[in-house]
């Protein structure tokens, strides 16, 4: 049995949604960031870094959005999330991934969690202040030479899809038109008419 | 034939020792990141976002290091630099290693790159001035929580462990003391005795 535990509107979605896709059986546990559940003393058993996801499973706790990805693509074979037996396209996929947590999910953290990086407000509001223009960068270089449609790896559905969506539905909020970026944009329209992605954006706001 | 672009003194050491382990024929080619080599026209053709690791294989372009050293691990099987066929070991593998690129990674390069994220000089000083507290507490994460002991992931050595070497390697740089975790300054230590090691420093420095 797998537990899963979560907050709204962050990077965890993404995650959800491949947990729908690959239709696992999981408990799913909701924290309230509001309330700092992440840093409760109970959470930090569970994941000490006290941030979400993590994912709870009979031999041990797994964090970390691209490892746990990877992990439900390769327990649930049957619902093809992954190139699992093509070490190449696996890393390509991989690569996707890594530049999503590395630089575009940082990116993103430093116009709400600048306080991670420096401690003066004016650098945290000068942080800020450029979120639209990094955020806009790194999906420029998405939607130029990374996304190949109409899935990110190409033909094939993967976890890389989920992971997109979840930074792309971020873009209004960090001040970017998304319609700057029509492949993204398409692919965005695209996963919101998948099952699974509505259950998860469900879940995700219930 | 794999052709290995890096910069001397990044991140693409510790993929660097992983392609000795691994016993794999490549071809290193050594960009000077001085001289914005990384940034040149011909480089950006191999890798658009205009940083090293890049490894060139006979099927395309590979970079990001957490993709690139799973994927040596799994091209190189009789090396044994990762769980390959147990989902949940690989996957706490690449917990690790993601926690590097995304954290650790990140948090150093507020020390050099701050103007990455803000375009004030005062807001570059002030994250570099917060680089010794983060790296310092990255650090002691990996020391209480992660670092099994000899290696990363326990008794298997990993592509995890020229990860967390390369990284350790960064600290005096950064301010912090190697001394205040002494699982961490025993890792690095033992890692220096791998000729693999001895190699990719040389090649790194040459």
């Amino acid at each position: 049995m797998l537990t899963f535990y979560f907050g709204q509107g962050t990077c965890a979605l993404a995650t959800l949604i491949a947990l729908e896709e690959a239709g696992l059986a999981y408990e799913p546990r909701k924290l309230s960031l509001k309330d700092s559940e992440q840093r409760s003393p109970e959470y930090l058993k569970i994941n000490p870094k006290g941030r979400v996801p993590a994912l709870v499973t009979d031999r041990g706790v797994l964090t970390e959005g691209v490892a746990i990805l990877a992990y439900i693509a390769q327990i649930a074979p049957q619902a093809k999330l992954a190139p699992v037996d093509d070490p190449f396209e696996f890393a390509r996929m991989q690569a996707f991934n890594s530049y999503i947590a590395s630089t575009v999910h940082v990116n993103h953290a430093h116009s709400r969690r600048g306080s991670r990086w420096a401690d003066d407000p004016a650098a945290i509001a000068a942080m800020a202040a450029k979120v639209p223009q990094t955020m806009a960068e790194s999906f420029q270089m998405i939607e130029d030479k990374m996304l190949e449609g109409p899935w990110v790896m190409g033909g094939q559905y993967s976890v890389a899809d989920p992971y997109l969506f979840t930074m792309a539905s971020w873009l209004p909020g960090d001040g970017v038109d998304m319609a700057r970026f029509p492949k993204v944009s398409a692919h965005h329209a695209r996963m919101l008419e998948r099952p699974a992605v509505r259950a998860a954006l469900a879940a995700d706001q219930a």
